[in-house]
């Protein structure tokens, strides 16, 4: 691409979410996205044809979270992925996309696979972190505990579990599994 | 109230919830529920001034969800209250009362208490049960922890935890919890 159209798709993808933040998903459309972004309607609906391709485009685009940087020492890593989880919920807005989400992907079936490859990319570390102890349905279990107790707490009850918090999920968790026992 | 208005009320309350779990926030209008409801716009302004009004009273009609009744097992007590949780969000669409909550709260701060006391109330027989051995920072990290076990599967990816996933949950929160140890 060249340098024209990557600045068009990062000004009017940036918009896209904003917009979807603000006012959810009836707040975005093609001239509200363009008005904001400073582009014709014209030029959105030659590369995103309907709000639905510009959703999908957005969250791919918003999906480059930062991570925790591994060290292999498990519990430091977990720790750190929840951590970052949390800033990236509070500081990046990651709560709000999660939300709308969550919330529009019971009325709109197309937001199904975007939802899905968008939580599937986030909880990848967690899971590359726990791989080599944990399989199936332990994974599974497992991953779903450590994410949800930041995800419970920041989408339920609109507060961050505290660094304190965090500690004593990831103490509880790794003291459970007999995986890990000496 | 006489009969006549507890009739009333259950049905715009009821068709309350429907209109926002099929449509989201924006679908709840006094038109809608009262077409839906079977009774005028005229009558539903009398109770209800506003759409936060009554989604406010459809929240609290709609809260009193079934829980799992305490056999005074620690571990079958979880398991029975994450169960029930989980039978909420599929077959009540609790899952949709959640995700609307989630989402509407941030746009429309008047909606955070209705949020907070809806999930407060649902937590509150999970919190009993931990209370006796946990409290404070603990008693909050594994409370997030066990609902989150639930609430991140099913807002997040669609999908409920199986009962193994349930069982494995509550079994390596115990087994993490030094206060358990004998």
């Amino acid at each position: 691409m060249d340098a024209r159209v990557v600045r068009t798709r990062r000004d009017v993808l940036r918009a896209t979410i904003e917009e979807l933040f603000e006012g959810g998903w009836d707040a975005v459309t093609h001239a509200r996205v363009a008005s904001r972004a400073g582009y014709s309607k014209a030029t959105l609906y030659v590369h995103w044809p309907d709000r639905l391709a510009l959703v999908r485009d957005a969250f791919a685009a918003f999906g480059g979270m930062p991570h925790h940087e591994t060290t292999g020492d498990l519990r430091e890593d977990l720790v750190g992925e929840l951590v970052s989880f949390r800033s990236a919920m509070t500081e990046h807005r990651l709560d709000r996309a999660l939300a709308v989400l969550a919330e529009r992907a019971g009325p709109v079936p197309e937001l199904v696979e975007v939802r899905d490859a968008f939580v599937r990319e986030g909880e990848r570390p967690m899971r590359e972190l726990l791989r080599p102890v944990l399989s199936g349905h332990r994974l599974e279990a497992v991953t779903a505990m450590l994410c949800g107790a930041v995800v419970h707490p920041v989408l339920l009850r609109g507060t961050a579990p505290s660094d304190e918090e965090i500690a004593m999920t990831v103490d509880v968790a790794l003291a459970g599994l007999p995986e890990l026992r000496p």
